[in-house]
């Protein structure tokens, strides 16, 4: 074997991911010393708890509780933690210590990248993070290098597998919100507590870090519009089948061409959403992700896999880990970020994009003409109507309603609210069932 | 505007590709130059022929027929001109220039790539060749740098734009291969000479170039088998769709565990096979393309998007143009490649995978018995089988055939070839109607 160089890289964090990396740096050490061109010895892991139950089996003697001590002198310190601290506090004393820093830490970089990548950038050092974004999808290098001479217009991503298995549990069985939620909990799919997930609150870290990334800009996480999937029930994944769609939980990355002398602008938001079910992201199954992008010259591309799981993270870490080693060997000069701009980040209000409309009516003549006059003069342009019949209830002898499904042209976000509201006011609405976007096309 | 240090970028070729190129660096110029941390100034253009029309409006005066002067003095050469020679005259002359080259030539690099990667490592330079294997669709940073901690097991590509087209034309509308051909060649989605892609040439190219990065060894062309969709006839398509497949020219690079104590080895081949509809490589229509990588920790990912085009392309060559002048500015320390194993392709016959026969059979007792005792004997275990009855002949009153549609469980191609052998010259059969390989799960 190649008589290499010894990098020294310390693990901190040993949950799913992390004990899948520490199992996979030691058994497969020689082929990823062939790979990196350096021999990679795994120093320490640091963990809060030396006796907890690991999901690999891993030496006793390489656990530690002290990080810090650990992370000195090492040349690459993989931060598997999570949570803001101490992984903040760690990964800035790695990168102050000289070292290159690998994680997959998305709260981290959503909420402080910009601190983290400054400390990097005044010492010279890189940090990796493919597997924060889309777990094991390579989708950092193609938008920070092989896109690099391109012009990203927009990204729409399924990137939490949580969200997308009980939308699609939902979908192909008909069960509603709460059944298949219990179902995933016992699968181990959601956590006890789902909030971060069903919430959108994950995907919308990962949506600022990939809008980051594809614009060449800064996006703080409060600038990205968040809805999360409580709110979606069988009736609307039914109704949304008959239409020929599929619900699914977007996180969207958009450029927005400059208006009136002014500059480009970006929307970063996160929502339930309606997909053609002939769109490449309809087929998106389980606890999947993909990430579409549309470019300028590059056209449509799709990038596809596993959102999740610690093996399959841990091979996006790894990835990482032999890129810094090669970083290292080749002689400490690094790939820099490009130059960051500042492209404001726009507000939900200004989105433009399509929209589904279900409302139940009073089914007598004219309704449908003052519908049609509110969304007209809401500015909302009606694409498709299907009008059909609800049968009155037998008991009360009340009815003769009506459910009115409007699918309308491109609108902006501010005016389809003011109009729904104006709808739900007008006297001949009874109800407005679901307004859902319609995003992919 | 930041005061960036200038590159001298030359261009080689000015077809589909390198016109779109051209136009690119100068119309987003200012935007590439924050991109890649560099001024990247267009040296000039070389062509064969000054007045050749092109397909975007480009300075005369960048353009000349002597490549030899451009390149000496140039920081990045791209070389867009394809097939072999000059092309690798003038890469292997700029790399010794002291340039980085960034290529798209697939040709080239499959059957000199060794020559070219020698040569650039002698002297520190960098071969960016991003375009080279799946167009617009980023496969090589992902596989060379995102998965170089994992271990690829498995990649099956729609690697070839034309071919897609025309089995998916022949797909959804029952049509002949020699009609599809014609209108894809009247829309230009297929060559006057049609043979590269046709006859799986330009797919097997690209098949060596990823073989040899995902599995880091030396794949040369002649040890990739390939077989083009000339005999895939209206017949084979819809007996396909009928058994729930879709038939598309799939390159297949695969590696196969070590036996008795040997080493690993790899098989690269290019055939028409059958996929499972609900296969995500079945909904690739049209000119697209598709890469699906199944990894030991990563699990599946598949990269979908434009396979060629030139504005597409473009995209791809733009990227590394980038990433080499990242490289410049940095230092000129790149990230090298990693170490190249040496494992040997094995021959098609020692290909296992699953197959579908299809026989025209004498409808008598016994024959059903005879096939099995056949494939039986040669170690070839059936999975399905579904007998149908052929109407005999009016005029000619023979007859009494059924068709037999045998699905089998994974096979050696060399006993399954044989086999086939063996049933056509058994008496029972009175035609193969056809062998295809089943592949996707």
């Amino acid at each position: 074997m190649t008589d290499y160089r010894t990098l020294r890289v310390a693990l901190l964090g040993a949950g799913a991911v992390g004990s899948q990396v520490a199992d996979l740096l030691l058994r497969h050490g020689d082929e990823l010393a062939d790979r990196a061109g350096a021999k990679l010895e795994l120093a320490g892991i640091a963990v809060r708890n030396l006796d907890a139950k690991r999901e690999a089996d891993l030496p006793r003697e390489l656990f530690t509780t002290d990080a810090e001590t650990l992370i000195v002198g090492s040349d690459i310190v993989i931060e598997l933690m999570g949570g803001i601290e101490p992984a903040r506090t760690q990964v800035l004393h790695a990168i102050a210590s000289g070292a290159d820093v690998v994680t997959a830490n998305k709260a981290l970089l959503a909420t402080h990248g910009s601190e983290v990548f400054e400390a990097a950038d005044q010492v010279g050092a890189e940090v990796y993070y493919e597997a924060a974004a889309a777990g094991a999808i390579p989708i950092i290098r193609p938008l920070r290098d092989s896109l690099a001479g391109d012009r990203v217009v927009r990204i729409m991503g399924i990137v939490n597998g949580t969200t997308n298995y009980i939308l699609d549990r939902m979908d192909t069985e008909g069960a509603d919100f709460a059944d298949v939620l219990a179902q995933a909990q016992a699968l181990g799919y959601a956590e006890a507590d789902p909030t971060a997930d069903v919430e959108g609150y994950d995907a919308a870290q990962k949506a600022a870090i990939l809008a980051s990334l594809a614009f060449h800009t800064t996006v703080p996480l409060d600038a990205v519009h968040r809805e999360g999937i409580t709110s979606v029930d069988a009736a609307m994944i039914e109704s949304a089948r008959h239409a020929g769609y599929v619900i699914k939980l977007l996180a969207v990355c958009e450029r927005l061409a400059a208006e009136d002398g002014g500059t480009e602008s970006i929307s970063v938001r996160v929502y339930p959403a309606l997909v053609d079910r002939a769109h490449p992201l309809a087929s998106v199954h389980g606890a999947n992700n993909a990430v579409f992008v549309q470019a300028e010259a590059a056209g449509d591309l799709m990038f596809y896999g596993a959102g999740a799981g610690g093996v399959q993270t841990a091979s996006a870490v790894l990835g990482d880990v032999v890129s810094a080693a090669r970083r290292h060997i080749a002689g400490g000069v690094g790939v820099g970020e490009s130059t960051r701009a500042n492209l404001p980040a726009v507000p939900i209000g200004r989105v433009i994009t399509r929209y589904q409309i279900t409302l139940e009516v009073d089914d007598r003549p004219g309704v449908l003409a003052t519908v049609a006059g509110i969304l007209s003069e809401g500015r909302v342009s009606i694409a498709t109507v299907e009008q059909t019949v609800i049968e009155a209830d037998e008991n009360t002898q009340t009815g003769g309603s009506a459910r009115l499904v409007i699918g309308t042209h491109k609108a902006r976000e501010q005016d389809l609210s003011e109009t729904v509201e104006r709808l739900a006011a007008s006297g001949v609405v009874e109800r407005v069932v679901s307004v859902l976007r319609v995003e992919g096309n």
